[in-house]
């Protein structure tokens, strides 16, 4: 039995978009970014899909783990790193890479000798002001982590930009020139571009790349979408209707009632609400597609549903697919009427939307 | 290992939840509404801290499966129904209870014989517009349903305000005026409220309420807390510092660097973001507990951190505990930071979150 509201995702389109970014960074080897659950696509199968990247990055410890017991072997850095012995711990057995940000996991790290040696990777704190040590701190911290002796040599060094988007902004050439002022004589490999910078600035693609969003087909740029970027999209996110009915005009739709008919209505009631993951604020004339055509959402989003005015699509009937996005429909696009970013509605479907692979849903669509 | 994200579930709150339920209802059976995964708080764990309710309702038969798979055995109403035979079988296989919403659903419940008797419930549009059959055709609905040799009879006749929580409102009373003239001669039980119509108007007090928001301890009216109307949150989502530096007047923090430091300024860091469900739509400045002590969001949340504000809280160091709501910080103040509702913030708890009972958190608490 087919659930209701269901996500397709396609590993062709990862694939695609993996080999997209190597025509970016030739030289450049790819640390593919599978944190928050593969963006929402579902970690394992993400991974799978791009076993062939140099590498993962992760959020967290759980996550590398999860990767690990799955059964891949390829490198892992986790981006949050340790905050304490027990996690530095894992790190160690399950050979994953903490990427180090601050002084007190030095400290943590040179207390007492593992059992066998670590890979960290230092990060700078270019100016993002997130995660990183400052620029007085990054000699001395790089000369702890040299010469620790169960810290594997090289290490990698790492930064992360803040408005690589803005591909009119000084902050990007800024925050190169710093790091690129702090590890000016170093030895070790350095990785500083996420998508955005791997597309737009291509003094960023050294010698790792983290590409996150565009693996997953949707441009990091405002106003853009990933297909103009020659990206495939890889998530469709699908339910269908379960109810089609005439409304009078003058009725009201819906939680509030803040939609008025305007004439008589056909309505349609789609099954999937933010409890999926559909994000509640999309707005009255967001577009979704029905049977392929664009039809608009006609008051709130429920919890486990939407209501659609159906006035576009005259032979719209009860079973018919719906796509919230994918299938033509970007979801960039639905992020702009969400007032919110293309990440988060990927990262947001909830454990209720199976996700399936292109294939098996083929018979489904 | 504690996941850096997790949320604690009072099972004792929600059991208290259930009793002021049927403190405003003492003559009601209550069906305790755990769709979308409990509102969040795992549907599982909800459901068997709930097992004195009368019954349970879920929006779509997976739920109800998986309910029944679990080994419960009350009454399950599934508020979508079926959209084809095979659901059909499904409710009939799982002893489930569909809400007809659609004359459809009965041509479908009449087509052939079911091996064993159904309990529908037929459920009356009163002016929401969303689901529920038309008042032209509640009584051809009813009819066919009570003469249909494979229902088991008295069903449960039942209509969903769209304005429950507006007090002053003239829809609820018109909504409950056409349902009650729908349903007069009718030998059914029925069911009308949900949380906010269990507390705010009596005569929406039926045989059966269908409380949601209630049970996990949340207000469903604007600009109140679950508190006040003597209810106890269920959710506590926490998380912890990861890092905690000084940033020195005039530095920009986070993506697009939108918030600036007015002076040297102690920043946190904790490991939550959107991935995790918090909101990214909450601003800067949106509360956050920190040993107990508020802070405020310092700039954009990322998917995986949040930046803060430690001039509250000067003697914050990495480890410590953060609360993003609960121990005091009510979600609905969050929700109103995030212009949502409580509700959204609830269901979009990821899977990354480790769900724990209250108990076994206590000592990480
Ligand atoms: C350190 C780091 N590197 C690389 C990436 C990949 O970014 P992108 O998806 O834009 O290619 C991220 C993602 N950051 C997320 C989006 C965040 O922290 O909010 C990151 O935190
Ligand atoms: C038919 C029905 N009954 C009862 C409830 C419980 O409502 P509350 O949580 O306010 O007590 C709901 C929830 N609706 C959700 C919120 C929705 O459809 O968006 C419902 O759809």
């Amino acid at each position: 039995m087919m659930p209701a509201a269901y996500a397709v995702v396609d590993a062709d389109a990862l694939r695609h978009n993996l080999a997209r970014v190597r025509q970016f960074a030739p030289a450049s080897k790819v640390m593919a970014v599978v944190k928050a659950n593969g963006y929402g696509h579902g970690l394992l199968r993400v991974a799978d899909a791009l076993r062939e990247a140099d590498g993962f990055a992760v959020a967290r410890v759980q996550e590398g783990i999860a990767l690990r017991e799955a059964g891949f072997r390829q490198r892992i850095a986790v981006l949050q790193g340790y905050v304490d012995g027990e996690e530095l711990a894992a790190h160690v057995a399950y050979e994953l890479e903490p990427v180090i940000h601050s002084p007190e996991q030095i400290y943590l790290l040179e207390r007492e000798p593992l059992p066998t040696p670590i890979l960290p990777w230092l990060k700078l704190d270019s100016g993002m002001h997130r995660l990183g040590v400052s620029q007085e701190e990054f000699p001395i911290c790089l000369r702890h982590l040299r010469r620790c002796p169960w810290v594997q040599q090289p290490i990698g060094l790492m930064t992360h930009l803040s408005n690589a988007d803005l591909t009119a902004d000084e902050s990007t050439p800024e925050q190169v020139g710093l790091f690129r002022a702090c590890v000016a004589h170093a030895a070790e490999y350095t990785s500083i571009a996420n998508s955005a910078a791997i597309m737009a600035w291509p003094v960023t693609r050294a010698d790792w790349v983290r590409p996150g969003i565009m693996l997953y087909g949707v441009s990091p740029f405002e106003g853009r979408c990933g297909e103009e970027e020659g990206l495939k999209p890889v998530m469709t996110l699908r339910s269908r209707l379960i109810s089609v009915k005439w409304l009078r005009k003058g009725d009201r739709v819906g939680y509030a009632g803040d939609w008025v008919c305007e004439q008589d209505t056909r309505l349609g009631i789609a099954a999937i609400g933010y409890g999926d993951g559909y994000p509640r604020h999309a707005p009255s004339g967001t577009p979704v597609l029905v049977r392929g055509q664009r039809v608009g959402l006609a008051g709130r989003v429920s919890m486990d549903m939407i209501t659609l005015d159906l006035s576009n699509c005259p032979d719209a009937r009860v079973g018919d697919p719906v796509t919230l996005w994918g299938d033509g429909l970007p979801v960039e696009e639905i992020a702009a009427h969400a007032e919110t970013i293309p990440y988060t509605l990927l990262c947001n479907v909830t454990q209720r939307v199976r996700i399936l692979e292109k294939d098996a849903a083929g018979s489904a669509a």
